[in-house]
């Protein structure tokens, strides 16, 4: 609590406004002391390994390709799998034995058949790819049996399960990354590779967004927990495609933090509408609004722009967007950059004295531009990923990445804190329209360490 | 002051939360009681008129060209114009001659030779097209002198001008209409008819901008007002041609109202660079950050996002993008309509049964649905606003839809509260940000007769 400081502030407002009144500090949410002992995993790396043996946990709409692009990552060895639907099970045997697999422990049929999956002491990585809210607990569970823990967005759904979860990975000393396929696109990691060698100059804001009418995939979640979700709680209760790569560009605990998120959000039309025509009755309650918003500041004075939006009629979009002192990429819906003419004045793109900050750059200009700054990861596997697939090959790289930092032993393309500052989203924008849009602050999930590393980069071995 | 209500909700707050603390009601700001015996303007209109006798103050960059534009409005008379610098005068009055018209009477010389224009008898719309700080005080004193006002963008930089203009034109029964040309811009006005026609269902989210590197047009601002404007002040400081199409969807007024208005800034890094470039002195402040956005929410739970960049190298954009129940728009960076399929079932689209709502419908498509829902305006004048210009013909259609509503005593297109609450996000999103992105409430401008008038919608004379 910070009571002396807010009554301290609002008697500050109140003595030096004439016309208004009230909110002067952001909202804060506990942060809880980090125990003795134990110590930040920024730049945590553990010891090369030969191979990497992953158990799976979900085998549904995602789970059953995760298996399947895991196949065809060097050095990773399916072990085993799990899904509480039996022919879900069934389903991955038969592509296993017909893609000429060995077989691999099973484990299906009851609410906690995964905790043996966890159990087996022949696993190093649980890979959990369930519904939203038995994330944390499995993962929480796998690591305290000792195993590392990738898990499908978002990893987290409140503060307790965020902290829970950094407190544990910082406490066994062991990796827990967020499945965050996003960042892995061509745009994306070519669009950070070009701001990481400056071509946009500073970059001072950036949006990302979940915009992706789920009409027809309503019917296809376990027990319909993504609609209930959304029925239940109010906020952008999807935000890590938007907000991971929207963070990687603004090095968020890499030498700046997010300091303050507001949210705001529509009222609730499409998502109560399809479940009365699902059902033929219109819901009682219907907490979350059609399309959600927020706006976050960093410490460093970057802003970002984040939007939901699952239920109305509209192309999918990610927004990925950034503006730089020097130069701007757009996403969606066309992709397209625009550039200080300078900046790229050494890059052999044609025609580049002509180029007007006011325009996109042309196609022909744009593809000498990615040839130069395509990014190493796709150098190394983009061919590959095309081929293996997985939302176009982004799923394939996130999974070739994990295992290869294992490997090497690499600190991984994402920690335990990006999984913490993207998923905190939802409990953060959820506090601020509950609070009438009032500012909430953003905890430093690192505690004191967001600013030892200066600079987000991939690691790569030598 | 709201003290009491302040300190309960404070206590309440405190009381309620074991984690968070601070901000629960917005920021307000005082709305000024309206005097005795003075009615709102909503739906005003006055006698029709044989014809418009029209004076001119100001005649730089935007000046000259309105003056020349209302020589081709059926119906409008030039009568005087007034520059402060001698030489722009000269320079409308050779325009004049040119185009073979009677000599004018011409005021210059002075910082207040506009007002003896304003004093004349001859003259019934004065229309000002200055600097910003002056926009409100010239028409103050046109409507104190018995003229019907039209005012360049921003009309008014606080809320001490925004009620002064609202009252004196209540008092006065005289129009006070802001000159916001971009809600006459032809996709604007197409998509606001498909939008009254229902094909978007239930617009819930709107958004715009003035995204636009402004680099070469800084030296010529009349003794660099613009950029000292930015310089000495934080917000979005241009905010209506973005705003004014979000709120025209959105009935704002017409049924709906702003309610709450949150927004938040990044750090000034081109501006004062600009500075330091142009003048080889670094300045000791720069209040503007480069890019600011706004999050705005209406009474009846809609959303509008506002964005404001001029110093970034960026294409143009206005962002124009709205967000219905059963369809989408967006302007920039490509023109593009998403829908229900069953939306336009009946429009004679080519192949409709094949619409998905997630992706755009086809340039073929699209022409179909345009040629159906060209915006009754456009019909009218759109082929004289291409010719005579004036950004793509948007500037012409906004002055022959004032002269015309003038003509035919009909309410103008837009009224002193639609230039109030375009306008008050200036004001309200700096008391925003200087309070770490607080809520601010948006006051309603009508005082009590927001929802009169259900629905927007342009007069036509019978």
């Amino acid at each position: 609590m910070n009571i002396r400081r807010f009554l301290a502030g609002a008697m500050t407002m109140m003595a030096a406004m004439a016309i208004t009144v009230s909110a002067v500090t952001p909202i804060k949410t506990d942060v809880p002391e980090r125990p003795a002992g134990q110590t930040h995993l920024v730049g945590f790396a553990t010891a090369p390994m030969d191979s990497v043996r992953v158990g799976f946990i979900g085998l549904g709409m995602r789970g059953y390709t995760a298996v399947e692009r895991m196949l065809h990552v060097p050095g990773a060895v399916v072990k085993a799998v799990c899904d509480i639907e039996p022919d879900r099970v069934a389903k991955v045997e038969k592509m296993l034995a017909d893609a000429g697999h060995a077989p691999v422990a099973s484990y299906t049929g009851s609410e906690d058949a995964w905790k043996a999956l966890c159990d087996r002491d022949d696993i190093d990585l649980v890979y959990i790819v369930t519904d939203w809210v038995n994330h944390t607990p499995m993962a929480l569970y796998a690591m305290e049996h000792g195993k590392h823990t990738a898990i499908e967005v978002p990893a987290a759904m409140n503060l307790d399960e965020i902290w829970a979860l950094i407190n544990t990975a910082e406490s066994k000393r062991l990796h827990c990354m967020m499945l965050e396929n996003c960042i892995y696109d061509f745009f994306e990691l070519n669009t950070l590779n070009m701001a990481q060698a400056g071509l946009f100059g500073e970059v001072l804001h950036t949006e990302g967004s979940y915009i992706h009418n789920l009409e027809e995939f309503w019917p296809y979640y376990w027990d319909n927990w993504r609609m209930k979700y959304n029925q239940a709680h109010r906020g952008d209760v999807y935000p890590t495609h938007g907000i991971g790569p929207a963070c990687q560009l603004l090095d968020i605990h890499r030498g700046d933090r997010m300091a303050t998120v507001v949210s705001m959000d529509t009222k609730a039309v499409n998502g109560p509408a399809y479940i009365e025509k699902s059902t033929g009755e219109a819901p009682e309650t219907f907490a979350n609004g059609d399309h959600t918003m927020s706006m976050i500041r960093t410490v460093g004075g970057k802003t970002m722009h984040i939007q939901h939006d699952v239920v109305n009629p509209r192309p999918y979009s990610r927004m990925y967007q950034l503006t730089g002192t020097k130069g701007f990429a757009n996403k969606y819906p066309t992709e397209g950059y625009a550039f200080e003419p300078e900046q790229i004045a050494g890059d052999s793109v044609p025609d580049h004295e002509n180029l007007s900050a006011h325009g996109f750059i042309s196609e022909e200009q744009q593809a000498a531009l990615l040839e130069k700054y395509t990014h190493p990861i796709i150098r190394e596997v983009g061919e590959v990923a095309k081929k293996v697939g997985g939302h176009g090959g982004m799923d394939y790289i996130m999974d070739y990445r994990l295992i290869y930092c294992l490997l090497n032993g690499l600190p991984l393309d994402m920690d335990v804190y990006d999984l913490a500052e993207w998923c905190a989203l939802i409990p953060l924008s959820a506090i601020s329209i509950e609070n009438g849009s009032a500012p909430v602050e953003v905890p430093d999930f690192t505690r004191g360490a967001w600013n030892e590393v200066k600079g987000y980069r991939h690691a790569f071995k030598k």
